[in-house]
């Protein structure tokens, strides 16, 4: 070993201790002829001196360090005069007696350290080195202890981790599946997988029970902000379970997880809330519930005084935005135009200013006596010193809009501190989506999820309005107002997947074309199951109390899809196209 | 949940219990009026009982169920008449009062047992019920608690997983890379990994200090017996190490698996052998090491005799098969034959019979005089009833043959047992090696292994006789004669690797070109380092006693690379081929 100690570990307990220590240089200087230097490494930071009383070649070694050499040096600890608290080592200090450059370093392009001056592109394509940075290997650091701990509390309940293969097939609804040419087989491909969502559930069918896996898949899609063409999940499968007994099992991982890995206590049950409920109350399916600020529907309160824009629309919804009355026109101004972006899509904004004083002022006052403004705001919840703002239109349509406004609201206000965790099961999907232009329903999932067992009559009904209030057993895991992960209760009895067939309009020779292999292998005996997937990496991020997924990632790639470091994808050789027996027409495309 | 057991936990402790277990018929058989069935999972088999006096429907049902129906049953835990000691649960049996039939089966194409009477072929094509076979089941259990005890040991020890990406960039040495054509960037590819190196030792450079990951590879090759295109590797490496360093801690990671997934104690150290001694003594860089046999040089004893054969090689090897003296004349012709086929390549064989009377046979007896002879078979080691094979030539092609007749010799006689482990590790490689025909040297390994610090001088010596003594800074890692892993402490020194290409005649420009992106990423201040990867499919294998590898993996690939389960790879649609913007020619080239 170059070492005795790490950078991270000596304290006021080791003084007086002959030790070794290896690292970078994250900074030299000079004063009053003593040499300072701070060694680096994935533990901590170690403060050296080499004094001026030193040996000559020592002083003079010591002068010749530069930012990120790598070095190693023999000294002695002593407890420093003047004490660093923010730093686990700051007590000591390492009078050194030897240095010995390992290597050395040209000058690194950018600050290392906690916040780089980097600007993004020159710190991906120098990943290297941006990983060398504290948050960096903060949040690799967790990642690896959320791993950890996940496979820990899944093989304490049984689960097996099974390895599911990488070059598979290519299906007919695989439309962005990354596809391999195979030499051997000339003319045919493999497909990388989007999820192992076929051999989980064929898994299950051989009798493993209890699957998991941390595994790699892969989407060749137009990358959306932070979207990785390669992304892990946390894929599981269960047997003879229902829903209660997945969302427990769940739980209680995700419990763990937040508890050994972030040390937080999460509410023990995490709260279920139906997707309907979402709906109507956070205008989404994944709602942020770590403020409440609740959407409310004043329908009925907002129509029949006149005001034609209400009284012509399905819905008219309300939040009340805390302490936000004294919002100056301008402001509100602004914020209507926000909600008028066609990212929103509103028509318009509808405020009332609840103020201190007990009176109101609306937006709408013309079309409304006091009493009823006052009832419209009380309809939302407000109290004195709120801003209510309404929106209206189509239920689902302006309950989404309001959403997004109680969202941008809940930013403005600080309600959505990232190191509070508010964990939250939806439940009670729809299984079906009716859609006006085609006609006809789709699998809000996918056509493998199960109708809850209490639906089942309304599940075999021929009527639209008994299909439409058929709820799935399915579940998704929310956090903090982002989807982690999701899954359901499979279908299992050949019948019941043949009515969801006819349900959604799929033919016999539909079904066989496009499920056919997994239809057949249920024929020999699948057990009841269901399961779910977490998204890894946003776990890691919303663990770590981030947005962004891509410093969870080692070597994440752009928006591009490409991977600025190594430089890829790239053109390969002719010699290697001509074995795989492929040409590529991209040349002739640009001409 | 369906369950409140499952089929492999109860015991005459749990007799008068109502329980409900849910899983699939192994077998159903009626005995005078009562139904027996046994009920298997994951876990075990469980005896039901349906008895002739139970209620007629329930009777009828029991009477109904066939192989592999999955049915959840109610009943109570009563104590076995005539237990069964080969079963875990064989002390008790289920009075069943309930059926419930989950899931009907049609006939499955093979049994479902300990050993199947399905051949290799249809086996592969219905894998998931293959899996079922409690052979599959046991493979896997231990591949997954082989994979947790890996991560659980490395964690203990200081090492983070890091995933890195799978679609990377093609190599010029990457002739066998899967490429991956991108949508998004026309006329590029990126590349399956053949293996992490790159981005592991950029992760040294990065500071990650210790890494590891359980990694999945690819290589299009041609495939031999029991190899995959893609496969698992368990990936690591450490900063600021010497070998010595490296070979202590997957020292102690083996000791924990063979502990805790296998229950044996395996020696403490494992013992090391230089691969000179393994070339000599074994006629192998694996050495099986169950059993002694070793081979001995008889070069001096053997020469000036008169029998040209001998008196003209280079070097005269035998063995001693230990109480083969008794073989036939046939016998000895035909293992004659055997090391003369093309993949032994012997001229000939040579033999002595050291018979129980003290006396000798052989079958060079009108070259030597009796003394003469007992002088070979001193040299030998043989005690009276061993047999003496005696192979000629060069030096390391007579080694390798007399270490595969060894081996052969060990099968014979039963020394190679599966359950017996002897591990080893093979230390002190020559860095380099010399080709007559293109009269320069080759890296043994590849060009970023660092020689021995002690053999330094020689390293940077003109002579041809000192570079081929210079020994390399790697080991690998070998269980009962196969080699399971290997690594090596890395150049990180620029003049280092400069000399090293220098000593294989690799220009600055071809240097450049193939290794250019972690040239100048070293450039920033790489440490000291050094690692190793473990093959984890033929590591579960081994560990499970068995050679091959293929029921250790869920989804294994045939030898052309097919899977045939999903019938992988295959054609794509047009559309998808047109959006890729690539063309196959493989139709062209088949007409």
């Amino acid at each position: 070993m170059y070492r005795s100690h790490n950078c991270g570990e000596l304290r006021i307990s080791n003084a007086g201790q002959e030790v070794t220590l290896a690292g970078w240089v994250q900074r030299a200087r000079k004063l009053g002829g003593m040499t300072f230097v701070d060694l680096r490494d994935r533990y901590g930071i170690t403060q050296l001196v080499v004094e001026a009383t030193a040996d000559a070649a020592l002083v003079e070694t010591a002068s010749s360090l530069g930012r990120e050499y790598v070095i190693q040096v023999k000294g002695k600890v002593v407890e420093r005069q003047s004490k660093n608290p923010k730093m686990e080592t700051g007590d000591i200090e390492i009078i050194v007696s030897a240095i010995n450059i390992l290597n050395k370093s040209v000058t690194p392009p950018f600050t290392i350290e906690e916040n780089s001056d980097g600007g993004e592109d020159l710190r991906a394509k120098y990943r290297y080195l941006d990983l060398r940075r504290p948050p960096l290997q903060k949040a690799l650091a967790l990642r690896h202890r959320l791993a950890q701990e996940i496979r820990t509390y899944l093989d304490q309940q049984g689960f097996m981790e099974i390895e599911t293969p990488y070059l598979i097939k290519s299906t007919p609804e695989g439309a962005r599946d990354f596809v391999v040419p195979s030499r051997m087989n000339p003319g045919q491909f493999y497909a990388l997988p989007q999820s192992p969502q076929t051999f989980k559930q064929l898994l299950m069918v051989a009798g493993y029970d209890r699957y998991f896996q941390i595994v790699r898949c892969f989407r060749d899609e137009d990358l959306r902000a932070d979207r990785q063409p390669e992304f892990t999940r946390i894929d599981c499968e269960m047997s003879f379970v229902e829903q209660e007994d997945v969302l427990n099992t769940f739980e209680g991982m995700m419990r763990q997880m937040f508890k050994n890995a972030v040390g937080v206590d999460i509410p023990n049950p995490i709260p279920r809330m139906s997707w309907y409920d979402a709906m109507d109350f956070y205008g989404s399916d994944k709602p942020d519930i770590r403020f409440d600020m609740k959407i409310h529907e004043i329908t009925s309160v907002a129509q029949g005084h006149g005001f034609s824009v209400f009284d012509s629309c399905e819905y008219v919804g309300a939040i009340a935005a805390t302490g936000c009355a004294e919002y100056t026109r301008k402001e509100i101004d602004a914020l209507t135009e926000w909600v008028k972006r066609p990212q929103v899509g509103a028509k318009g904004l509808v405020y009332i200013k609840c103020n201190a004083d007990g009176t109101y002022k609306s937006s709408v006052d013309k079309f409304y006596t006091p009493e009823e403004v006052k009832a419209m705001a009380d309809a939302a919840e407000a109290k004195a010193g709120d801003l209510v703002l309404i929106l209206c239109g189509g239920r689902r349509k302006a309950q989404t809009m309001l959403g997004v406004l109680r969202i941008e609201m809940g930013n403005r206000l600080g309600y959505r501190d990232p190191k509070v965790f508010a964990p939250l099961w939806i439940v009670d999907f729809p299984l079906f989506e009716w859609d006006d232009e085609t006609n006809r329903f789709y699998a809000m999932h996918h056509p493998f999820t199960a109708p809850k067992p209490e639906h089942l009559d309304w599940y075999y009904s021929d009527k639209k309005e008994d299909l439409e209030r058929v709820c799935a057993n399915a579940y998704d895991f929310v956090l903090n107002g982002t989807e982690l992960g999701g899954g359901s209760i499979r279908i299992h009895e050949a019948a019941m997947q043949e009515r969801m067939f006819e349900i959604l309009g799929i033919t016999k020779e539909d079904a066989d074309y496009k499920f056919g292999f997994i239809i057949n292998a249920f024929k020999f005996g699948a057990p009841p199951h269901g399961g779910l997937a977490f998204g890894f990496d946003r776990v890691c991020a919303l663990f770590g109390g981030q947005e962004t997924i891509r410093d969870y990632i080692a070597f994440p790639k752009n928006n591009q899809g490409r991977d600025v470091m190594i430089d890829s994808p790239s053109a390969i050789d002719q010699v290697q196209m001509d074995e795989l027996m492929i040409v590529s027409t991209a040349q002739n495309t640009e001409e």
